[in-house]
């Protein structure tokens, strides 16, 4: 298999560097360069169908990234752009919000199980930090409980102490546990009683570089009692998760129900909407809140999420993108094997995250997903994988053939040996 | 002329309160509803073109509000929307972002006239938020100096302790000074020497409820050369006027070169995305700093932006939109006069102010305006109005109309008499 050229995107990374800092911003970028392969990775896209996207250079990916999450149907889905496109007739970003911004709400509530209303606006870091306000606002209390390594957007207050531009009092009302451990949080509720306004955690554990981690066995049903019993607002950050894990919700899915519901991402299949669903006894604190923004009533995001969330629920695609997503890893833990690898799996099948065994640094991993990505496999080493809809039987046997002769070239290389002697 | 029946925007609003915190957020919603004379008020739109919206009513607006600034062009503006319409063929939200986002930078650096460089986000707060966060990465200092009464966004650092959800430790940092008050500047800077990270204003006062304020004579010149002096990064949160003053920034329009300025509203015609301008010097700085989001790298309206500016800057949007501002204003203030009402109009012509004199509680002017948006004229009473270029003469001619008949019915209604008189 011929592995790709891509001197278009390197040329073009050295115009973006003179007039963007950093060149190109987010998981691309040098800010994290160290982090993942990016000698093999395409830069810039020029073109994205259904389940792949096109570099400048011409090369086709099967995307297991998503647009970090947003694709969940498949580019360009059909559906999803006849309606956009429908709304854009008519108007988007206009002084009065159209009557969609109403029968996205009540689709909301009528898809997502904890949802009494819902509140739309742009980033997903747009609604953990309007969650956190409204649970400030409804407890009259100021500490948060947040899990480790836990990711909730980019606003000071989500960032750690010590991170460029970040503040001591940004995060000064931040408590920390760790996922999944019922007992700490049990210690840190009783340690700060009365003072904590909300525990605001991801449904399981998806954090970079590390295994994710399931929720233990009736671990969110403690925790879902002690925030009632102790009037914390529970609120879960489903902007990654959502409608990956049950389209009504990822509290559904793992049996409990949050007071708080923070969706992005897969909510529009890639048109720029998020939405925060609560419940009933946070409504008025949620209109007490001031949170608005420029672009929060336009109408064709919010088109194109109806169409999304209703075409989701339709096809159930939450079970489509699992079944997918183990039939996948299940057979790249078999590829792997065949060369004397151990890929090891972990997270929801629609949402895995991958890493080597016996690769401490990382670097045995790193060398096999710059093959895959050098020939047309989309995946990166640092952050959990998406899977979405649009996937097809082909895509799926064309990823695990790149995917066995990408352990053949790093079991060739000699990597794996050179970094378990310690070089 | 016959008034305006909203019957079906009420139905819906009453549908809305069931499914969404206040039923519409932001200026129209209940929250500020005691602010502006909400009975008269369409509350959903179902059209827009040009300088026109449609209400759920069938009932035409010229708008005035522009979609609270990003209605620049007239709404649907065929450039732009041939621009995003060949993206989206192409792709909009993908895993790497498109050729497009380094053309958007090499545009607006050759635009702006303070841009070395630029980075894309979607709200105006993120851009804000951005720029405290290089100043704080740049210097190693946390305090900021803000204006009283500016805005900058709906982040909890934004705002003001007591307003629901908003903690001590959130505006800690926070110092504030009185807009164009050099010497209260010169004060707090001495106070706090070697803390302060960053002074972010906006280019000139525009507070709601209250009369703009344009920066006085040499003002601007004299806080370059402050910040300059006591290393304090120098921020514009152009996010209201930019585009509207001069196509090459606000802070040119007034004579000086900021170190940061923040984009949003005009500069994509509605389109969803927001903007960065920096100096080489924080170039190293912004790339420092974690800050990424979802639909950061969507390439429509990235496509869009830079068919906005480049028209814009092609037609000098700012001279078009000041001229058209100068006309209507003017003949606003003349028909108050026909009618005994002294009508103030403060700001830039482009995004104007209005109020009446000899009207503290500002009723009398609520009245009016009331009576102007039953007759089809988008004003509101305690936000500065936008102008855009698509209002035509004729659009101004039915304006001065409307206003002249709202005034007549104002001044019939005995309303001033009994304002004045206290009751």
């Amino acid at each position: 298999m011929k592995t790709y050229d891509q001197t278009r995107s390197r040329e073009l990374f050295l115009r973006a560097t003179k007039v963007i800092p950093g060149g190109v911003y987010g998981h691309l970028g040098p800010a994290e360069g160290c982090f993942i392969p990016v000698h093999s990775y395409p830069l810039f896209s020029t073109r994205a169908q259904g389940p792949y996207f096109w570099d400048l250079d011409g090369n086709r990916f099967i995307d297991y990234m998503c647009a970090y999450g947003p694709n969940i149907l498949g580019y360009n889905d059909p559906d999803v752009e006849a309606a956009a496109q429908a709304q854009l007739k008519d108007g988007n970003c206009v002084t009065a919000p159209s009557a969609k911004m109403v029968e996205l709400a009540e689709c909301m509530v009528d898809t997502v199980a904890m949802a009494d209303w819902a509140f739309f606006c742009k980033n997903g870091g747009d609604t953990t930090t309007f969650a956190v306000m409204i649970a400030r606002a409804a407890t009259g209390r100021d500490k948060l409980v947040l899990t480790r390594g836990g990711y909730h957007g980019v606003a000071p207050w989500t960032q750690k102490l010590g991170h460029p531009g970040i503040t001591e009092q940004d995060v000064a009302n931040n408590l920390w546990v760790e996922f999944g451990d019922y007992e700490a949080l049990e210690r840190v509720f009783a340690e700060n009683k009365g003072r904590i306004a909300c525990f605001l955690s991801t449904p399981y554990h998806h954090p970079v570089f590390e295994d994710s981690r399931l929720p233990p066995e009736g671990y969110w049903k403690k925790v879902r009692e002690l925030c009632t019993r102790e009037g914390v607002v529970l609120a879960i950050d489903d902007v990654r998760c959502g409608f990956r894990l049950d389209v009504q919700g990822s509290d559904k899915h793992y049996g409990f129900t949050a007071d708080l519901s923070c969706f992005c991402k897969a909510i529009g299949n890639g048109w720029s909407v998020s939405a925060l669903c609560g419940v009933d006894s946070l409504k008025e604190a949620a209109g007490s809140v001031m949170y608005t923004g420029s672009y929060w009533l336009s109408a064709v995001p919010i088109a194109a999420a109806i169409a999304c969330v209703t075409k989701m629920r339709a096809m159930d695609v939450a079970k489509v993108c699992t079944e997918k997503g183990r039939t996948l890893t299940t057979g790249l833990i078999e590829a792997g094997k065949r060369h004397g690898f151990d890929l090891v799996v972990s997270g929801e099948p629609a949402m895995w995250f991958m890493r080597m065994a016996d690769d401490d640094t990382g670097e045995i991993h790193q060398a096999w997903v710059a093959e895959c990505v050098s020939r047309g496999v989309f995946f990166v080493n640092h952050h959990n994988l998406f899977m979405n809809a649009a996937v097809s039987v082909e895509d799926i046997a064309f990823t695990l053939e790149v995917a066995d002769e990408a352990f053949a070239v790093v079991a060739k290389s000699g990597i794996a040996a050179s970094v378990r002697n310690g070089r």
